[in-house]
């Protein structure tokens, strides 16, 4: 099939990227974002916080690409020159839209902070662009659709994503010739590896369907981006390789997008009106980190307790003897832990966690260890971890895999 | 004082950076390694594997740059086209060098490997060009040294880092004119753009010393470079340029280089051999896993409760009195629940947080309303808090809060 290819490019801005100081996640995203949807991506490219350097650069950059995101040096300061070196490629002049500027001292009033007078920089705009709202910070984005479509977002992760999900990607989208259709699927509990070589002949079974994995925080992503001249026609073939990727990996896949595995569970109990509560000791407040992120928690979720020390556990439920006989990093103490949650916060579910995320061997065992386990109203499941690496790797990888431990007994329990 | 100041850049090469399929970790280290001998650091860029896209690339970035360092594309394959761009920018031509030929040929007898025709491309040399041997791998790298120094070097990390160390930066250090000195200084409770104003003076005041911020997940980093003839000479003009920053933002500042809020708290817990215990509503266990991701924090940390519901608070000591009263987002609540925290777990520290983290507005606050407070041994502060934004970043900004809160208590208390 015979296809039109639009080049596309992202650059990025900030002194800090040239130092080294922090990895250019934006960039990572962003090209597998534009890789998504369709486009050729030719170009990744960092400047500094430097006028000429940053219209040098974008002018370079024009020439090769339709479609450049450019994130950073949108903040208040003076070395913020995004937005002046995108109007001198443009030939044209920044100045301050009132209505952005409302906004921004809004948003400042809102937080009980004063504004600096250098934060109207941020309410500027070109005759060219139109804003791009920034629901998570001051700074809203530029977009330029003309010739070329130029995107402007901020450097901040947590503010460049959603504007890039809401304003941008649906913008670019009309650019593109073929119609795409991706589905993302979430697993947990199987390594990267082993997904590839159960999903082998899948990846190589039809040109127009692209399947790849990536290692997250919480499992391995299943990528797939199905191409077709229609909406349906890509839908279709994506759907199909979606199923048949659910075949090969089973129970492993948790899940589709961006959902994550307390989102699930979150489902799950809020459909059966049921409840959890928890007890941790190696993940020191993860885990109910990690449930209480989902929208609408506070509904199933009762509370937990963060049992770091043998008398807290006790002062808590565990038993004495338990612990005694078993030791505290052991299934029997990680049970008698659910168990303690669940009657202390009247909740139907107990979840718990006991290990060691830290560099120390502690009763022999290892770092990296851990035991968590669930108590469905008395319904037991226990599992055994090992994880050595960083405290804070340990800590999630013992946190999601306490949440996946209670997904498949939730599973279980729907369809016994 | 009038100095030389020599551009770099770091160029890396790859259809999988561009795909976003892997993070270009090459490019965060020698742009790191460059800046700390005191190079300055204009450009990187990534580009795939296409001959008139590294050439193109190239020439761009030699005209800004004296050192450009390239990564990729000098594998077997005919995707590796590396050595043909700097080929043709150079306007040399590339010829196998025999000695170079025996190496890779020895290299494959030793593991008992057949030697492929397509491996004899890793023998090319150009005039120019003098081999950077590699001791991990088949493929030697290439370093040019006239008008501009060239380097390129293998794609992986294990293959690069070692040539980078024993061959490039030896080689580059004999550019250098001037030693560079760094400090970071981490601040909270500030904005960034008010941080600026109060630094602006220095900011402009010595040429030899550039002062830039930076907005982190857990407040702004002041980052200043100083350049001297010697270390020593580098290091005092960091060093005075900190103490001035360290004036204009008082107890702002909580620490220097990569400490966290939690760190260094529990530097001053375990100084005083105090302990602490956490009370969390609104965070759902940020605070106590913030607590928790410092090594060693299993010595002052005595548990934690996240109580997300009114039973809960109650349940474990909060009046239910104060609840009725003031309601259960309100500094009064807080402060019970962080003596409750406190007497609960036997610590002589209680740190609670109570608020709406998620999108509804609860006892009329607006979502992203918090009160967090800390109750040492009876001495109480607490702070009220507005974030409004995505669920996750009002969590963080609340727990760092509350973490903020205890070290200027502790601090106080160190310094009466």
């Amino acid at each position: 099939m015979a296809r039109e290819v639009i080049g596309a490019a992202v650059l990025s801005v900030g002194d800090e990227l040239l130092r080294g100081d922090i990895t250019d996640t934006n960039a990572v995203f962003l090209s597998r974002a534009l890789s998504d949807l369709g486009f050729d991506v030719r170009r990744l490219g960092a400047v500094g916080d430097d006028l000429d350097s940053i219209a040098t650069v974008l002018r370079q950059t024009l020439n090769v690409a339709r479609v450049v995101i450019i994130t950073g040096g949108l903040g208040p300061t003076e070395d913020d020159l995004t937005r002046q070196g995108i109007a001198a490629v443009l030939g044209e002049t920044p100045e301050v839209d009132e209505t952005l500027l409302a906004g921004i001292r809004a948003r400042f009033t809102a937080m009980g902070r004063p504004m600096t007078a250098n934060n109207a920089q941020q309410a500027l705009l070109i005759p060219s662009a139109t804003a791009i709202p920034n629901p998570d910070g001051t700074a809203p984005g530029w977009l330029i659709q003309g010739d070329h479509a130029i995107a402007a977002l901020p450097g901040p992760p947590s503010e460049m994503r959603p504007m890039w999900a809401d304003t941008v990607r649906p913008a670019l989208e009309g650019l593109l010739p073929t119609r795409v259709a991706m589905i993302a699927l979430m697993t947990f509990g199987v390594g990267e590896s082993v997904v590839a070589e159960r999903i082998a002949e899948i990846i190589h079974a039809d040109p127009d369907v692209t399947v790849a994995t990536y290692a997250r925080a919480a499992g391995v992503e299943v990528h797939i981006t199905a191409r077709g001249a229609t909406d349906a026609e890509a839908d279709r073939r994506a759907g199909e390789a979606a199923q048949a990727v659910r075949q090969a990996l089973g129970e492993a896949v948790y899940g589709e997008g961006n959902v994550t595995l307390a989102d699930v569970i979150g489902g799950c109990l809020a459909k059966d009106r049921a409840s959890v509560a928890t007890m941790e000791s190696a993940t020191g407040g993860m885990l109910s980190n990690l449930i209480t992120n989902t929208d609408g928690s506070s509904q199933y979720f009762r509370g937990g307790i963060v049992a770091y020390s043998r008398e807290a556990k006790a002062a808590h439920g565990v038993p004495a003897e338990i612990m005694d006989a078993h030791g505290l990093i052991s299934p029997e103490t990680a049970v008698a832990m659910a168990g303690a949650a669940r009657r202390r916060f009247g909740a139907e579910i107990g979840l718990a966690t006991t290990g060691i995320a830290g560099s120390d061997a502690v009763e022999s065992h290892p770092p990296g260890t851990a035991f968590v386990a669930v108590d469905c109203g008395g319904r037991i499941r226990t599992r055994e971890l090992h994880r050595p690496g960083s405290r804070e790797t340990a800590k999630m990888y013992f946190a999601q895999s306490a949440l996946d431990l209670l997904r498949l007994e939730l599973h279980r329990k729907a369809s016994p």
